[in-house]
């Protein structure tokens, strides 16, 4: 099995280290053989290449069987509106050239974290959802520009019919394994593209999974809907500006925003990779929580590679980790323990 | 003076009603003699005229001298994509008609409402911004449509120098009286829009509002952001659909929903109405917390009448209410007062 290693900007490099040394554990005591390749995406893309992905970095992907990826954005690329190439611009590249249409999300909270969440215990205990956010389509992807002037600009959102369905199969085949429950979220009392998702969606559950319950809910509702009650969810599915909204805000709600995986699949290869962004102020400190990275190994080798001893084994890892206290700084204000001790820990 | 009236559907004539007692306090109290003139609006207008804002109504808002505004929305009109007319249609048509491109919505807390909040208290103490929406441009008034073959549906979103410059005045003149701080919240690592967003402000206050502090955000860092650290905000100043998600997510963490009032306002006349919706459950149930309504119109009076002390009366009642424990059923579950007897009590 060959598995493309990216490892990005900022905190990426630190945290994807401890997650491939995980691998290395399961391949030890399960007795597999991973072939790594490491491949330049992001800031330090464009450093070396002046491209955010380059065509090298394509072609391992597209010639491994999964993609572990560690995180990217710099702030030198940052607010300034005139730049010409930006490393997000990478990451939209890739999720296009590899046609990772899917971006899954699980959302769960962890006991011993129940006090570091924002929201009131109660209402995050049970808090258990997977968010498909639509990753290769709509205002990401449209036709934009400028006008001649300079004083106008334009993006454009546009959705198939074909979009739609084939992330939608995902969801439903998803809530199926979980509370039988999906809830799209769009704007369709505005939006001609979100009424498109709203029919197909409609008629594609009666058609096939008529059994699964589907609501609907406008995004500024499930906006307030995740802080107010997010016990509510069971599958969340969207499009992809909102759902790159709800996401985030879906993470900080567990208090365990450095604990969350999170995979991306399409037709050919999956990527797996942390949520929380590269961290650049936080690079080389060696004190970011690797178990996002780790636990996204973890999501790879079961969804990509069918390995699902072995996911469930990291994940016990983990959770043993935590138990005995071996915590980094978002977690634990005094005596943390570094990105690394909780890797060795974890990989031991 | 002169008012027009638009209750519009589900709670909205309830909670309009306590707005106008008070106001009718107002008038007796300080000598003022305002006139009101109903008009009808959303499903409720559909229902009569089949025209969610029939002309009718911009006549009656057209010659006054604001708005008092109570919810528009009724289910019956939800969930079908393919309703030929929907109550929300009426609201865009109006927003555009009357020119009200800024909407404008204070959060803050109330010492009484800090267990209200799904937050954990400590994170709540000391909220206090103000969200300047823009709410007659982007994706909400862009071409739209559906390919022939309905297989395929777009939606443009469309911004100009002159509306991003416009609202960005009254955000950065807001700054001023308040903790000189203003966030412009926005996409600009993907959106062309967001990117002329962010090369127009930053000219803007580098020119005319140098002494403001001026930071950028991504949409998805403000979703999160508002949870975690509310209390960093002072002047948040965005687009209209990042407006509508931010809002509505900022409005819940203060626990406070029914209590929040805002102003829409452009160039001719001000409209003013509390946050919440219509809430069809709860219609004709007189259990509708009637604060929102009365403090909006208060900003009304304050913001296009300039009547700064009766507006703090307002205010001063509805504090007083509160501490004396009159208070509806979304804030004291037990034996709570009715909207007519909050209504009542602060008119009084
Ligand atoms: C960096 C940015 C372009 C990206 C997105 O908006 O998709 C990020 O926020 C994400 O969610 O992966
Ligand atoms: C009803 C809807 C069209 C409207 C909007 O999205 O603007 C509402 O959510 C609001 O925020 O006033």
């Amino acid at each position: 099995k060959k598995i493309a290693v990216l490892k990005g900007d900022g905190i990426g490099p630190e945290v994807t280290d401890q997650a491939l040394k995980v691998l290395k554990a399961v391949e030890k005591t399960f007795g597999h053989k991973f072939h790594y390749t490491e491949a330049l995406v992001g800031a330090v893309a464009i450093d070396a290449t002046g491209n955010p992905f380059p065509e090298e970095t394509l072609k391992v992907c597209q010639s491994s069987d999964a993609i572990l990826f560690g995180a990217i954005g710099h702030p030198k690329y940052d607010n300034d509106p005139k730049a010409k190439v930006r490393p997000e611009q990478g990451l939209l590249a890739m999720r296009k050239a590899l046609g990772l249409f899917a971006n899954i999300r699980p959302v769960n909270t962890y006991k011993i974290l129940e006090n570091a969440s924002p929201l009131r215990a109660d209402l995050v205990q049970n808090v258990d959802f997977v968010v498909f956010r639509e990753l290769t389509g709509g205002i990401y992807f449209g036709t934009r520009g400028r006008s001649e002037d300079g004083n106008m600009a334009f993006d454009t959102c546009t959705y198939t019919r074909d979009e739609i369905l084939r992330i939608s199969k995902l969801a439903f085949e998803s809530a199926r394994q979980r509370k039988n429950h999906v809830t799209l979220v769009d704007k369709a009392n505005v939006l001609a593209s979100s009424r498109l998702w709203r029919e197909v969606v409609k008629e594609y559950h009666a058609a096939n999974f008529a059994d699964v319950t589907l609501d609907f809910m406008f995004v500024d509702n499930a906006a307030m809907k995740i802080i107010q009650q997010p016990a509510f969810f069971d599958v969340v599915l969207t499009e992809n500006m909102f759902g790159d909204i709800i996401t985030d805000e879906a993470s900080v709600i567990t208090g365990s925003m450095g604990m969350l995986p999170s995979a991306s699949v399409g037709s050919v290869v999956g990527l797996y990779e942390p949520i929380h962004g590269s961290y650049p102020e936080g690079a080389g400190l060696n004190i970011a929580n690797p178990n996002g990275a780790i636990l996204s190994a973890a999501l790879l080798l079961e969804t990509s590679f069918g390995m699902v001893a072995e996911a469930k084994a990291i994940r016990a890892a983990v959770e043993k980790a935590m138990e005995d206290g071996i915590l980094t700084i978002d977690i634990r204000r005094e005596k943390p323990n570094s990105t690394t001790e909780v890797g060795d820990y974890v990989a031991n």
